[in-house]
């Protein structure tokens, strides 16, 4: 299920923009309204479920909330063939957007973080050679970093990351943030290098090309599923989720 | 003439976006590269050349370069049909930027400054009813401003403008800068609201497009041309820019 | 009212194209599913009725649907500031795609018909100067209409209509089809002059914008309406619409 | 190289659609003004010329001018990731169309075709399970085909091929014509399902993401070059690509 119910009627919703809806109802803990989704049965609109292809398992469906976050990422900077992206920030939304962003078409991608285990893992997973790792707490890093990308995606919400971001796009790039935070900036590059910023706000029409993504097998998700849960330890899987540095996506499974 | 030379080659050039060549050779003092265009006879590429229409005088023909950035500005923020649009910054730019953006369907326009004159001059000149001013020394002012702007252009460079108009837009909305100024930010509305931020750097065809607005009298630049000067009092023409307060836009003419 | 309610959760409604709905209910006798407007009183979505501003009349107010045709074609043709455009046809829909078209940044429009009447109407309404007509019945107008428009927009669905549109089309340029008819068409151009064709169905979106253009006075429809009768002269008043040649727009008033 | 060297000053030219440039000189003997290729050495504009990367070969980069109209298509249709795409016409353009539509993030695709060693060699070349292929010339294979496609591509030039792409476009589906041929259609559909039609004209900006999908090994074009010809057997070279079932392209080597 895709978890946020809009009005559907406001202007937002009948331009095709319902992840703006005033009224939106959005399922989860955190910036939400609408709490409760922990049991193991729900009542939610028919329109906002999606059926799972037969050879999709259960657990790869459960990835696609943060891949649909990806996805809008992707579909704000309008990624296209050829395109060479920054990524920022080597977590589960960084992850997923190098991904979706390979499936759109990138040939190139830069990803920075400051976790070395996080990079190898990216690497590894992003088909190895066309994603450039930077561990950015070493020196010289930052400034050998390529300054020619054609779009950059902050995925952590610190201004340090989002300030190199800005710095590494070509003139005329388009820089996406996804990552909240505290970020105040200087936005005269925006001006010299006439950029575009463009904000991410959950999804919106998504769903449906993340389940055709994970249906053809164009992305696999199955390496980032790390921890595994019942419903009853749901203690256990949120604190592993916040705490055990081995987990990347922890699933828990309503039926176990 | 249109004071810049891009390569015409470069990736840049060639996808349509000329204005941010590396190897522009732009005419002009501020920001220039390539100065001497004070005298009365020089070379210029033939194709950055337009021809006036014979209804239209060199006075007006010479307000096509802050149009041109007006237009740039409008381009940039996609303006259409019944868009409402906030300004910031009362000044040539500002003003060209209302007339340009209501010639480009925008129906409803708010604009700010802090000099009352220059609000009064521009309602005016804005066709009254459709464009509301805001003196925002007054207090109480900014906090009465409309929160539902679909778009808003800052022409000022000052950091308060600038908060002011993204506080002003609504979800999805779109955020422009064309002023140049020391502007350190809070991006956090651009992710809460999914807003685009879009710089302007110079402008890129729109000459053309100007030239049409005045050849066909879709917008009239004379009330703007307040002072004439000779190239012989060239000194006086630039002081006369910089500190009278009447003046609007002044004119040095090379032959009188 | 605007005439059609569409679902508002299939994959047309969510991505801002609701006019595509397949479940669309749309109020009318022409192409239609879902009769019975001609009466005193009915029930409409909330969402799909607009409050008339104080001074919108109500027989103004009664141009929006054709006017949400013509700023439909607008729209699907992207018009903008400086762009010439070829419309095909000057009954109500070529009125009101030429107004709204210049409203929304058109500097040149050239207009065709059969009837000179018509034309003569079209080029006083169209505020004359930047409106040039042609009687396409005459010998060599066709041959001598400009060849370099950025648009076309047909509103006849004639054959030969769409096929000059086509002609007289710069390359890249775009051609827009409103009128319906049997038009069996050769497209080679559309691949030798790297066209774009478009058509419009009815219109999604635009009664804000529209209602926007006749409150703040950019659009003026009240020449086009010229006859006027009661509900109980219902049939007289299809008559005259059908009939009458000097009938433009003929409004049926419920409380005459 | 890329073949066509275009004024770089025009309205075309500066807007970013070279392709368009009225005074384009292109080398080659179809449709071309410039012809004298067939040679080992010869002059061409530094800005039409790419340096081939180390791993990419010379057989390998003779395929760029045709991947370079299969990326004009793509681009034109504006594929996105998880698009169902119905490609007609299963020769060397229809096959590259295929991978780079793939390589643009299209999930689905379908190809039709009047020859099944052709259907089966696109078959095995398009990663088997996500693309369907048709063999038109079967009874009831038109009628079988889904009439969901997001776009249609038609390779062939051929009128009930660009018809069946029509019919099989969902309601705002866009339709892209590549192979000329003398193509009368009714374009009612164009209106009923509010349609785009767009034509591909040759090429703009695609050799640089052509040349980075074959470095990073996106896309594998050497499938496809079945014969090689010495340039002093230029006549049996060209015979065999008129008239050899087998060969899909051929290549001239000038040093061979």
């Amino acid at each position: 299920i895709e978890p946020g119910t809009p009005c559907s009627v406001c202007a937002r919703c009948r331009e095709g923009r319902y992840n703006l809806c005033p009224d939106m109802r959005f399922l989860g803990s955190f910036m939400s309204n609408y709490p409760g989704a922990l049991r193991t049965k729900m009542a939610h609109p028919a329109e906002m479920c999606y059926k799972i292809p037969d050879h999709v398992s259960f657990e790869e469906a459960a990835m696609l909330e943060p891949m649909a976050v990806a996805t809008q990422a992707v579909k704000r900077a309008q990624v296209k063939m050829g395109d060479k992206i920054l990524i920022a920030g080597a977590g589960p939304v960084g992850f997923l957007t190098m991904l979706v962003a390979k499936a759109a078409g990138a040939t190139r991608i830069g990803l920075t973080d400051i976790n070395a285990n996080r990079l190898a893992f990216a690497k590894d997973y992003g088909e190895g050679n066309n994603c450039e790792t930077f561990d950015v707490t070493a020196d010289g890093v930052v400034a050998a970093i390529d300054d020619d990308y054609d779009i950059a995606i902050d995925c952590t919400g610190v201004v340090s990351s989002t300030k190199t971001c800005i710095e590494k796009l070509r003139k005329g790039g388009v820089m996406v943030l996804v990552g909240m935070g505290s970020q105040t900036l200087d936005i005269a590059p925006l001006i010299n290098k006439e950029l575009d910023m463009r904000g991410v706000f959950r999804y919106c029409n998504t769903y449906p090309s993340c389940l055709e993504l994970l249906a053809t097998g164009k992305i696999d998700v199955k390496p980032m599923i790390t921890h595994h849960f019942a419903l009853d330890q749901i203690n256990e899987a949120i604190n592993a989720g916040l705490t055990d540095p081995t987990a990347i996506k922890v699933i828990v499974h309503p039926n176990r």
